[in-house]
């Protein structure tokens, strides 16, 4: 039954030349790639009218030098001050610097990026070696009214680290990036806001080896991004971890903090509750950047038994079923599985296709009455103790019985663990055929969830030829977080009214403006009206507070002063 | 071996006169008692030197009736223009209604209205009848620099419901007391924040009669003062219930909250998580009346399974076995008991004086090794899913008995439970006989746990004849909270020096200086030290966003202005 082979597309397979603006857009580790399957090429080729010339033909590539043509503002004097602070060596000026440190990875700033389209960019680069430090360029900068940009591994997807009004970038993640230590007896892990999360997750299991603890942890917190994010940036864009419906957002996970801010330094208490009035602790989590600078972070961590880990897989024969037994699993009072999602009716089938499912299964499924752009997958993991993962797992298996779910086994979530890190490497290919993608992402209660996919669904439809797929992930017993996944081919000048809609609609449809992406400056322009003028007046108090020159972070973060325009 | 029996003291039995100020001390239902048991009264005897005359004459009774003598500082047209909005009936400035509302049930305050003595009251008590009179209200007072001193249901333990400026108290209980409604499909509730703690269960319990529900639900939150607090104050003071550990102190249950400030009114966002800068939802907790007033609540509830309780109890050989066995369940990842809680040797013994433990059973323990004064009694519950229920019973179980602990079976904790919400009725009587008593408590880290035991017990026992009990209870995977209770024979005179200590010793040993019972106006003398100027500056940055004039609940709450003098 095998359908005739597609010619190979032109793969990009080599690692962007030094000083391109392709090694600043490409995702993660230069020289890994990972190519959408054969069947995605083909399932791409007829939904997007595509032939196989248009996948021979890679365009805007970025392959051209960064030159930015825009000498830094900054006075010698400033500079000066600055090398004297951080040593020479950590303070760069250079075109190439000011662009990589000036850009994440949003969509838009990527294809941006790929045709050599620079937006705002810092003046000079600052990588910090101590929260000391840190505290002298923030002196320095209030005074001088320089603009403080942090950057921690620049995966941000909302223009979180665009220096919007020049000033420095604030590279967090070059020097202080360290486990400082391992307090086992109150499971916590006192850690540098620039310390990536592969290298936070090995020092914690090789916590006897180095830290001479007892145990092995682990931090619980597996974003996607978790090989090019930072433990600071986690927090700061309150960001969620694909295992979190157990271990909880980056919200939960953090114990203490310490913040260096114009208004002054200071650390949080240390204690596991405290009736002290409103939790300072708490205020700044989610302040991106706008109060002042995390420089280090105490954070919760939990005993590390892999060994204990179970799996599970299910086919729901309807998006409905998938959603009420989600609901009951999360408020069954029986535990809670770690990594659980449910894929909708499209995301499921892209999903089947893009890893190639064999092509028995699809008559077997259908035997089995789980009907193609019906049926919906979900996969997920218990972990902790081990009667533990075995209760929930039996329990999430009664639950998804009763809502007829065929269970799949461990298969399918051992399949999506081994790429859960490595789906965004596709985005190149995709973008060197002119095939754009992105995603957006909202908390919502569970008696708005069908409300929200229905209209995001029905505004992205409205669009030909334009794929939406939708998943769950993070569960709570209130509600959970609906992820759109959008591909189309499509240039900017389209997309950005498009994704604004987008936008529109989630808002309107009961969603929240992010669950766990933060809002940066793209989602800047509805803060307002999200929040309302009296909880923006809040964070705008609060900014005032600490910021009273408007040197952090500013020109449109979390939308506490002027948006600049997009394109 | 039954000693000679005391003759029964003297107990009060009758409740308190109408309008005196007993009528205002007294703890709860007027013609409810509990007295201390007769091997109490010999402990007490024992401890204190009293003789049994000593008990048979009661002193400082309170039965006087209250009068103020100090007229209302509101003007006619101010109180015409708070009847105009709530009713005539809704205004009360009589003396008693001034004082009523004015008093919580902080030691020294009871000890005071017993000997007629009254601080601050405000000059008229308001009844808010929903929420739009509230909106009225505070516009009102704070164009006319009226100071607003909410007031929940008068259990506040650090003089938090004392109008230090005059102005109105705002009675909440009177008329916002409603469950409004059950949304079964995200499983909260949205309550007034008036409601008693009875009466909200209650209605949860009967979700299917009251509001056509398919459960039964829970709220999770049973303070010792469940039946005289509300829902508003478990929020606005952060507190935690008995069975916290598993389902989360006041602060987790909060789901969105509605409140009326003099910078606007508001309600937060409703989802499962945001991530869209800090919370506002969390910036309010905790906040004590000083920012706006709380006028609606949306909380989260729990599946109403009693049918599921399993209740455990242990005696450890000793505290240092409970306190490590303890942390070993609470960072075992195999869920939480409900209730747990691990009393030190001093409570322990007194405890199984006060619950009348059989005479056989000192011999047993000993045989047991579970001596006197080492001995530590650990009681709790397990709720939720059955199954999960017996998986973590099994496991407390285990993790005790490896720490040498003898299982108790359910007796201890099912006598606890019939006496978890009387304890506070045995004040009256201690109080009637010049025996003071009082508390404090503290969150604590697990390795601060035993210095700040020690160092508080070292500083409470260096004066003669005080008791000292401590226990843990609201436990944490990184700690705990440590609750002391002290009693003495102890004028106010000496007692205020004597408590400030305490709290110098807490501090200085690491305990947060409250971990459920909020600041008040009595512990905010240290809040500056305990947060450090920085923090405290943050609080004061939104006193002043929310209220730049100074009218909500002035006069030193939480530390944010001028802190009135004790005595």
């Amino acid at each position: 039954m095998k359908t005739s082979k597609t010619t190979k597309p032109l793969w990009s397979e080599s690692a962007p030349p030094a000083g391109t603006f392709r090694s600043i857009a490409k995702y993660g580790d230069p020289r890994a790639f990972k190519h959408p399957s054969e069947s995605w090429v083909r399932m791409m080729m007829q939904e997007f009218d595509m032939s196989e010339a248009d996948f021979r033909q890679r365009r805007d590539e970025g392959l051209a030098p960064v030159v930015l043509g825009r000498p830094s503002r900054l006075s010698a004097d400033q500079l000066g001050a600055l090398a004297s602070i951080v040593g020479d060596k950590n303070v760069a000026a250079d075109d190439y610097s000011r662009t990589k440190y000036a850009s994440g990875k949003t969509a838009e700033e990527i294809l941006e990026l790929r045709s050599g389209v620079v937006r705002e960019v810092a003046d000079a680069v600052v990588h910090p070696r101590s929260k000391q430090e840190v505290q002298k360029i923030v002196a320095l900068c209030d005074a001088e009214r320089i603009a403080v940009t942090p950057y921690g591994a620049g995966s941000s997807v909302n223009f979180g680290c665009r220096p919007y009004a020049g000033g420095i970038s604030l590279a967090l993640g070059t020097h202080m990036n360290a486990l400082l230590e391992i307090n086992e007896t109150n499971q916590v892990a006192r850690v540098q806001p620039g310390m990536m999360g592969p290298a936070y997750e090995t020092a914690l299991q090789q916590a006897p080896e180095r830290f001479g603890c007892k145990r092995r942890y682990t931090c619980g917190h597996f974003p996607q991004s978790f090989e090019y994010s930072t433990v600071g940036g986690w927090i700061v864009t309150l960001g969620s971890g694909q295992a979190s419906t157990y271990y909880g957002d980056a919200y939960d996970l953090v114990f203490s903090q310490e913040y260096v801010t114009p208004a002054g330094s200071f650390r949080t208490i240390e204690a596991p509750a405290t009736a002290t009035g409103p939790r300072i602790n708490d205020i700044m989590k989610g302040s991106e950047g706008s109060f002042g600078i995390l420089v280090e972070a105490t954070m919760k961590v939990f005993r590390h038994t892999p060994e204990n880990r179970a799996r599970f897989g299910f086919m729901y024969p309807t998006w409905e079923a998938a959603v009420d037994a989600s609901r009951e699993i999360m408020q069954g009072e029986f535990g809670r599985p770690a990594v659980y999602r449910i894929s909708d009716p499209e995301e499921t089938d892209r999903g089947l296709k893009l890893y190639g499912v064999p092509g028995f299964a699809d008559p077997l499924m259908a035997r089995l009455g789980l009907e193609p752009m019906r049926r919906c997958l979900c996969l997920g993991t218990v972990e902790g103790d081990r009667d533990y993962t075995r209760l929930v797992s039996r329990k999430v298996k009664e639950v998804a019985k009763r809502h007829g779910a065929v269970s799949l086994g461990g298969y399918a979530t051992k399949k999506w663990e081994r790429t859960r890190y490595t789906e965004p490497y596709m985005r190149e290919d995709l973008n060197d055929f002119g095939i754009l993608i992105d995603t957006l992402e909202a908390g919502v209660t569970w008696d708005n969830l069908h409300r929200l996919h229905q209209g995001v669904r029905a505004f992205v439809k409205s669009r030909p030829r334009t794929m939406c797929m939708t998943h769950a992930s993070h569960f709570y017993p209130q509600g959970t977080n609906l992820y759109f996944i959008f591909l189309a081919r499509m240039g900017l000048d389209e997309y950005v009214p498009f994704q604004a809609g987008i936008i529109d609609q989630i808002v309107k449809h009961g969603g929240t403006l992010s669950h766990h992406h933060g809002v940066g400056r793209m989602l800047a322009p509805w803060m307002e009206d999200h929040l309302g003028p009296q909880q923006m007046a809040v964070l705008r108090a609060l900014k005032r507070h600490f910021d009273p020159h408007n040197v952090m972070n500013p020109g449109g973060q979390l939308g506490l002063d002027t948006i600049p325009p997009r394109r």
